[in-house]
């Protein structure tokens, strides 16, 4: 299924030079870093008020908005998705998740 | 690498049933939904202003972190990723990912 | 200064029944608190980066912003601000801001 | 009632100079900025999940958390919350708060 990440990834990263009138990928990259940080901090608040809601349909499509608007976040910082995959990769490759146990305390 | 992510769903669930007290994903599951949605909630929080400070590294720590958060939200409410990069997937399968820009439009 | 505040919700009462047309505040409670507990999620993160960027006018203008879309919240359930003001004065009236310490130390 | 604002702000910035041992403020300031925004993300959350639940005493628990929060963040930047206030009573004092429906019309 990695491939639909991947094809996302390659999608954004065409749209990002796309014209912004048309594309709203390309309008989100001309507004800036600081508007596609204000999606991420929207959609995580939706996903939230799904989950709480208990509407399971709900939580996918809001979830799905919120990965999607992280993809945007980091092809605008030049960051591949899997970088942030080779993290949790790490962190469970090495120790297993519950380094994350240790490390909170 | 969509491995890494069924990886992690598989050990997710796995940890879903192990002692709280030694499983930093079971003490989540243990202290329920909004404790973990309040964990959504700081990491996004955290991964933008990793974002806004420009500090590449901490973007890729902080989104791994908010992306390990969503995946235990999402196994809190038995809701595989697939769905989720299916919702993805469907959107930009059937009409692109313009249809966002005409649903947000 | 306190004014403000009851006047302003005062005002946010009136706007309650106002035309959803004509007045914004009318239009958040008709669309009903899920969208104005987005925009609280969205005020909160547009605070956070303007304190990160470190623009002292920005953040008194997103700080105005997330306490006015507070009281619009606290509005549409119909509790006053006055109530909010006297949980933080039972806190400190008590047994002073340190209480916070020790409940969550 | 305001004056609670202001015995909150001034009691504030007394602890800013405490011991970070002994004061829960004194540590956030301690802990710097970053952190005190974490807690604003992160009790912006937990308020709107009070919200949704409908639990009507939480609601004015989490909202006098996130209120407090936001007023830590105000004192480590040396802003006054008399600067939001004045803020919010330009705009319904100039033409109203339908400014706001104008200016995100």
């Amino acid at each position: 299924m990695s491939t639909i990440l991947q094809q996302l990834e390659k999608v954004l990263d065409e749209r990002k030079r796309a014209d912004a009138a048309s594309s709203y990928v390309a309008s989100l990259h001309a507004k800036g870093l600081e508007t596609i940080l204000k999606k991420v901090g929207e959609e995580a608040t939706e996903t939230v008020i799904a989950a709480v809601s208990g509407d399971r349909e709900q939580v996918v499509y809001e979830t799905a908005d919120l990965w999607f608007h992280i993809m945007v976040m980091l092809s605008h910082l030049d960051i591949s998705h899997d970088e942030v995959l080779a993290e949790l990769e790490r962190r469970f490759g090495l120790s297993g998740l519950e380094e994350k146990a240790q490390r909170k305390g």
